[in-house]
């Protein structure tokens, strides 16, 4: 039997189902969080948000670091104010830029392990 | 000045750019993030990959706690085992899924941190 009389599809391991269903975010942050991803999924953003784990940056200082046109950097530090990932500082007529909160350089570091591991095709560490 | 005599624009704090340009990740981890980001920007990948922190799961779980059919979580297992965000072991006619490494339910769970920080409108918190 894979259904039950209602026609829906029944659980194998029903305590594993309840268990995972448990732990899954409600939709508003989920859909954050799908957004946040989405606006991660470019390299030119990664590395803006890989600098200002450093400190923050102004327009110009950016646009160095990654090699692109200070329009660039705007277009997309824009883009990441508007999804929260980073936050601005007017100092006269200069603008630095930092990231949001200090979740960020946690969740880019594991990233990076992550990405690490798979290029070395190695195996999960052997702790639980 | 904006630019050195090679047209190319100078930074305005060179400490501060020689840091930042210390810790962006080489091309070849730079791509596989921005892979891993984009495997990861959609609500139904988040779900399933959320469920598996709590542990393996068959097909037939995943798609009880997802509500989602069989076939449409064989589809997105298929594209996350190819980006090693999870990874399959067989038991008989079954396979179960699990989290290719533990640096993932670390990312997943400042991803829902910082996603939470965002929806409250908190500010960062007081530490450094």
């Amino acid at each position: 039997m894979t259904t039950d009389s209602s026609g829906a599809i029944t659980a194998l391991h029903p305590e594993g189902v309840a268990t995972a269903q448990a732990v899954i975010p409600p939709d508003g942050i989920l859909d954050l969080v799908t957004q946040m991803y989405g606006a991660l999924a470019d390299p030119t953003r990664i590395r803006i948000l890989y600098a200002l784990t450093t400190g923050e940056l102004c327009v110009r200082d950016l646009a160095v670091v990654c090699g692109i046109s200070e329009s660039a950097v705007s277009h997309q530090v824009r883009l990441l104010r508007d999804r929260r990932l980073v936050r601005s500082r007017r100092a006269g007529t200069m603008i630095f830029y930092a990231l949001d909160n200090h979740h960020l350089p946690v969740l880019f570091r594991e990233a990076e392990f992550h990405a690490d591991h798979v290029r070395q095709s190695l195996a999960d560490h052997p702790y639980p």
